[in-house]
């Protein structure tokens, strides 16, 4: 009987893995420029961690965690986004004492929640993130955005949109709040059950609910905006300022809002508008969490940061018909011709790999013209021939496939006789 | 109150990290010259994959998996190898229909066994594997060997032992089963509970019980390799005699035995020499596993692998004293004096990025001498020094931090400068 792959995640195939091994790459190359070192942090922590972090009215941690115990009894969960382990890990390793400030961290990693799989959305997926944590420079908002940005402008995407608002400060967050629960008390009744009880807990996430979306209480509530105290605006004009010397374009939206407790001041989302792109058009997340470090039991360290899916970011190259260049040719293939000249690739072969070439013989004894086929499948640049008399004369003969030249070299410098092929 | 990572596993922070950047770099460059490509599975299968791959009577079965339940009532366990997953990928994505074949992949990712944590062991860890699936050719066999080898040569060890058995094909295994079976029934009585429970299971796992390792039937249990019929001899020594043809020296151990059950014919572990690298001294394991495609629902198709940890590896090169070569400097880092100068870097950090160059400015409102310490810190390559009268005049000074040279240029082709510096 067959078993089959839990419902909601994917294997990740050759012929598909080279986009992400590229895309992983140009990331690895970013973070270096920006530099963020990358941190990996396990696959599951402490339940609470994310109950404590995430925030425990959030539709993550009440609807889609992956939760269980293990032998010891202890409540584990797989980690259902990245910030919270990030953040555990700088506050129980002390990087809040390094010498070098802020400390600037990236992950690329699995993440798991429990949501009902459709287009886009698997149980199991990839998120690359960074964080900074340790400096409250509105300039680095404007770094993390800048890099979100250049990973998907350098991968040739155009059609983005950035959105950013400002959450304020804890002063600015409770105005705004009392104000919102004086907008929507009077007919919280014509919400859904989840919009009633975020209403006492947690006012502002009503705004960003996708069953109450079109109720027109929802455009005229009261903006954050207008509730941000001197400080968190003065902060909030210097980060749209860095964004305008960065060139990068964006919008301000008061209705943004992230689905995580711990955002304040700056939150931002980076959208496709690539036509086809489909419903969930947000491409990368991310905001400041000033407190968090507090919150996990750490000193004050203020944080931002972003998450994106790999998932969405191939979504969207495909929606803007972008083809990334990836080549995936071998270097040589070994033809054989006999028994005698077949055993004697096997040591041929792992010379030139060892010499730096990426080769291949045949492994299913196949005939002379069924390992041709194979060397013009795996689009070999060389093809090395070696039959039972050149095997005796200690020659082979080479020939290259792209311009039809072939050489006879000496069976002991195959290695070198392809370096010098190459070099023309 | 803080929180802390679940015990046995551990985070992978910035100065450890490029050390497994460079070691999976490494192995993915291998892994191109021997042509096996890259898969990806999820993090967790339906438990009864492994239960019917690993084989239910074994340690990681038995005692070690984090099994579970998710939302929907499905049984699903973290992954504790890789072979199971890419079997079942291979089966499930009709792999053996592909034209290349035998089909060659590598995995690199975490494993998760609930095991008592002691040094070397961990609950998550990382291995590295690679799967040949679809040739029965010995001379695969001997790849498989040579490219877990190349790992750890091309990486400095030199303290290695590889180690090769033949677990024969089915028949011969039943003759030695009922040899095994009549040597140890008479004094099951001395072993432990585990073996005798294996007399009947599967008897040849009596060789591998840590607890009666040094029973005195344990030296004089009859060896597979007596057992072995003609075609399985004829296969062994053909593997053997392309181990020779690749250099690659080994010894031949009948009692190596692996814990899976899903082996035969050729089974191989690679061993640390090295004085001080502690009890457990297996690096690598691995062997041949016909039959495991049509046991997972599949047609046949004989495959063989190996899978390697890389904490292990880790660990290997600091017992042997390997230093990796890794060089961690940044191209160049911005000092500011002013509130406009350092406004002004915002931008021009982004332009030597774009540009390619990793670059950093102080996020920390730093004097100048705090700025220069922290370019030290980082190993900064170049220094560009930003005041009010050079933005005035719109030049930069820079200043290569390893000749000491310096020079003003102008600011909008401070790159362009870097580039200059750099020739030399």
């Amino acid at each position: 009987m067959q078993i089959n792959i839990p419902r909601g995640t994917q294997d990740i195939l050759p012929g598909t893995v080279e986009k992400w091994q590229y895309i992983e790459n140009r990331i690895k190359d970013l973070c270096d420029r920006f530099q963020y070192n990358e941190i990996r942090t396990p696959i599951f922590e402490h339940t609470e961690l994310f109950l404590r972090s995430v925030g425990d009215t959030t539709d993550i941690v009440t609807k889609e965690m992956y939760t269980f115990e293990d032998r010891g009894e202890r409540s584990l969960t797989l980690r259902p986004e990245g910030t919270a382990s990030v953040v555990r890990s700088f506050v129980e390793n002390k990087m809040f004492g390094l010498p070098s400030q802020p400390v600037k961290l990236f992950y690329l990693g699995q993440m798991f929640r429990y949501e009902r799989p459709q287009a886009g959305r698997f149980r199991q997926f990839v998120q690359f993130g960074v964080e900074a944590i340790g400096s409250k420079d509105p300039a680095i908002d404007a770094e993390v955005m800048a890099l979100a940005y250049s990973v998907y402008e350098s991968l040739g995407l155009s059609k983005l949109k950035l959105v950013v608002n400002s959450l304020g400060d804890k002063e600015s967050r409770l105005a705004h709040r009392e104000a919102l629960m004086g907008h929507f008390s009077p007919s919280i009744g014509e919400f859904c059950k989840d919009c009633q009880s975020r209403l006492e807990k947690n006012p502002m996430r009503i705004l960003d609910c996708k069953k109450d979306h079109d109720h027109p209480l929802m455009k005229s509530a009261p903006s954050i905006l207008e509730y941000l105290n001197e400080d968190s605006k003065q902060y909030f004009e210097k980060v749209q300022a860095y964004l305008t010397a960065l060139n990068i374009p964006y919008e301000v939206d008061s209705n943004l809002v992230r689905g995580l407790d711990y955002y304040n001041h700056t939150a931002f989302e980076i959208m496709s508008e690539a036509e086809g792109f489909g419903a969930i058009t947000t491409l990368c997340g991310g905001g400041r969490y000033n407190g968090l470090t507090e919150e996990l039991g750490g000193p004050e360290a203020p944080g931002i940061g972003f998450a994106m899916s790999l998932e969405r970011l191939l979504a969207a190259l495909q929606a803007e018909g972008i083809e990334l260049p990836i080549e995936k040719k071998i270097d040589c293939y070994l033809v054989a011709l006999g028994e005698e000249a077949k055993d004697y690739t096997v040591g041929l072969l792992n010379e030139l790999r060892k010499a730096g070439f990426s080769a291949e013989r045949d492994y299913l004894d196949r005939k002379v013209k069924g390992q041709f086929k194979a060397a013009d499948r795996l689009q070999a640049k060389f093809v090395a021939i070696l039959g039972e008399d050149e095997l005796k004369e200690n020659k082979i003969n080479v020939k290259s496939q792209e311009t039809g030249e072939q050489k006879q070299v000496n069976l002991d410098h195959l290695a070198a006789a392809l370096k010098d092929f190459q070099s023309y």
